[in-house]
């Protein structure tokens, strides 16, 4: 039944009700976390096999001639460049093999902008304004880049098939100032939103005011499916820009952190020749090497595109069941009582979850004096700020199952208790609420 | 004898001699290098076991409660924060763990201070104008750091103790613009230098103009001893600035690149805590964590201070003969010719070569055509530009013994032929050398 429909009385009554429940769940000193994107330890024991590889002498000598243990190679060695063009479907001249992180990446690949400009334009550091766009809900981690530049970011709603491609196309044509827009384009953090065709042919299609802007294209789930026989595609970003004749326009970034070890795995950028070599160029200065012996490792381990989808399989059959369940739970609970919504994704790490506005920032609050830490309400937002103070991002992925079902539960009653006061307090005002009671 | 007292027939007799020897070696097709500091394979293997640590689910759980395998501890794993705060004598407060190699340490520390300024100053993108000072001969790569960065480069003369201290403090205490220092302060690359404890207190007691001014303390070399009886020692520089009441004025970076495998190593920042601390802030926008598996390998094969002492000295037992050698066959060749002087380090990977002014391009050129590789003359120099042409790097670690000799008879000749050419140069114009051969 919809919570907008029940009388003043029957609200006070269930809420009550929830109270109580919510007093007892905070009695057993809960300490669980919904709040980050982090793989369970059964994810990590997936790939621990890994570790037993490259560790004799005939393992350390790769395709480039070099002794993986000892300097050199700049760009990665053979072996891993042709495995990441190969799951990205671009050339060996597209690619260049980064660090432990795709998050370095990017923040690596704003800073030399900052610094040196791309491709001869003006560095960043010289400009009096430099704005980004940001399609919301969005990564928090791409905001902070954002923060750390100071560079100033413009909200984008989107929508099921992505971004609001009018929005961004009038925007980037009319302001020289726009030098980017982070797109997570698949499983989208946090709504896991698929961009559609469409949407992606039009952003290659973009004709942006400024030379230097650059579609930071965070490919962090491309193979995060939580289902066998449902895998969406999504169109090949290099590719589209290329063909639409915007071959520069955009930085694709992807890592193995949630297919082998968070931060301790192999990251890639793929773009155009031109971007690629510059990259080199520049990370010439900053590094003599990234880790090859890891990179050996994770080649010798993940082997080419089947292999790894195969290996995927194995993550999604542990996060499934939790996807599931969550989903089962607030479908039965909020099913019907018409104070949210919230996403179904098909993979990726997240559930965006969107409760009445002006609700999320007490919801997380409520959550966390009673030991479940959920991402901070509004750090889907730039500047933390979401202006309906609506969304808040859940994390299936680390709790073992029986304890995301108590995380849940509580989750759920403290949804219900905000929106409870919410609609009161819109129905009539004069309730005076005490300690979780209220009085007439 | 010394060449500068033969006759011109003497010179030009010898010089023929030189000159059939080089022939005859450039017909041998060589391939060597003496041009980087790279461990060479039997030193890799010293720490290939170290591969086997860290692949039990026992192994995954660090100290602070967390899976090395997964997200998380961004300042790095407490156990190898107590590994690097033990061998460089800090407290744990003044240490953070990097990546893979204190270069990208060092050029980040840079990069932060360009984009967002130290401890509140002025970030250096918005001045007008940044120096450094440069002790050469030096490592190419910190100058290769100060080119990215458009960092004006002074040099400043070294002697047996370290840098001409009068001059930096005189430049220091004049000059705002002045940001830094660049100090390779025990076996100095390429000079294999040790700074007297005279030069470290100074360096402590320095009252530099700009608050943001640091010593860039690069002690990539504080454990690379080549003998087991004659290990000179440094003063702490971190400790003699908190003396000093200078706490803040110093970075100081290692790493395990030439412990263990270069480019896939631990690397550490060592400084006061209010350093440390900005360092981490700042860290936290382009990482989440480094490779810490990485970091736990690495603690559970080195252990401590007493382990890594014996396992450099493995190194050093193959080292050692290697720079032997050179030195001796540079003391045979060219002890009593007056036309070149060299380095003999105590450790560290390089012997400073110095021919006679205006020759060392010619040197590395001849080399080069008879297929040996030297570092290109001029890299010591900041902008590549040795002033005297004179020296040139020599770094015996890499090739095998067998070949090291070979390289090494090559470059004997040549250094010879070049002085030859430069001496006949000055005591007669006229001389027509036409391929290898003088006419009168």
């Amino acid at each position: 039944m919809s919570f907008k429909n029940m009388t003043i009385d029957e609200l006070i009554g269930l809420r009550d009700e929830l109270w109580a429940k919510y007093e007892q769940k905070k009695s057993l000193n809960l300490d669980l976390s919904m709040a980050r994107g982090k793989p369970e330890t059964a994810q990590l024991d997936l790939s621990t096999p890994m570790l037993d590889k490259v560790r004799e002498s005939t393992h350390f000598i790769c395709e480039d001639g070099m002794d993986v243990r000892n300097y050199g190679v700049l760009s990665g060695i053979t072996e891993a460049r042709r495995f990441f063009a190969n799951i990205l479907d671009v050339g060996m001249d597209n690619i260049v093999i980064y660090g432990t992180a795709s998050l370095t990446l990017m923040y690596d690949t704003v800073a030399r902008a900052y610094i040196k400009g791309i491709l001869g334009s003006k560095p960043w550091c010289k400009l009096d304004k430099v704005k980004f766009l940001c399609p919301v809900p969005g990564y928090d981690r791409h905001f902070t880049i954002c923060e750390f530049f100071g560079i100033e970011m413009i909200n984008i709603p989107m929508d099921e098939n992505g971004p609001d491609m009018d929005m961004v196309e009038r925007l980037v044509s009319e302001d020289e100032s726009i030098k980017g827009i982070w797109c997570v384009p698949k499983y989208s953090n946090p709504s896991g939103i698929v961009y559609s065709d469409e949407v992606v042919r039009r952003f290659a299609r973009l004709r942006p005011a400024a030379k230097d802007f650059r579609i930071y294209w965070d490919n962090a789930y491309f193979i995060h499916h939580l289902y066998r026989d449902n895998q969406p595609e999504i169109l090949n970003i290099v590719t589209e820009c290329e063909k639409a004749g915007n071959p520069d326009m955009v930085y694709e970034f992807c890592s193995t952190s949630k297919i082998t070890f968070p931060g301790s795995g192999v990251s890639a950028l793929a773009a155009s020749k031109a971007n690629i070599d510059e990259t080199i160029k520049f990370m010439g200065a900053q590094t003599i090497s990234h880790d090859k012996v890891n990179q050996l490792r994770h080649v010798m381990f993940l082997q080419n595109k089947e292999q790894l989808k195969e290996h995927m399989m194995k993550h999604a059959d542990i996060m499934r069941p939790k996807f599931e369940k969550v989903l089962d739970m607030l479908e039965a609970e909020l099913g019907d009582a018409d104070i949210a919504t919230w996403t179904k994704p098909l993979g990726g790490y997240f559930i965006s979850f969107d409760a009445m506005d002006g609700c999320a920032k007490k919801i997380v609050e409520m959550c966390s004096d009673a030991g479940i830490i959920l991402t901070d309400a509004g750090a889907t937002y730039p500047y933390g700020n979401d202006p309906r103070d609506s969304n808040i991002r859940i994390a299936p992925s680390f709790p073992p199952l029986e304890e995301l079902i108590t995380a849940c539960e509580v989750f759920i009653i403290c949804v219900k208790i905000v929106s409870i006061d919410k609609i009161l307090e819109s129905k009539k005002k004069g309730y005076i609420k005490t300690n979780g009671t209220y009085y007439r």
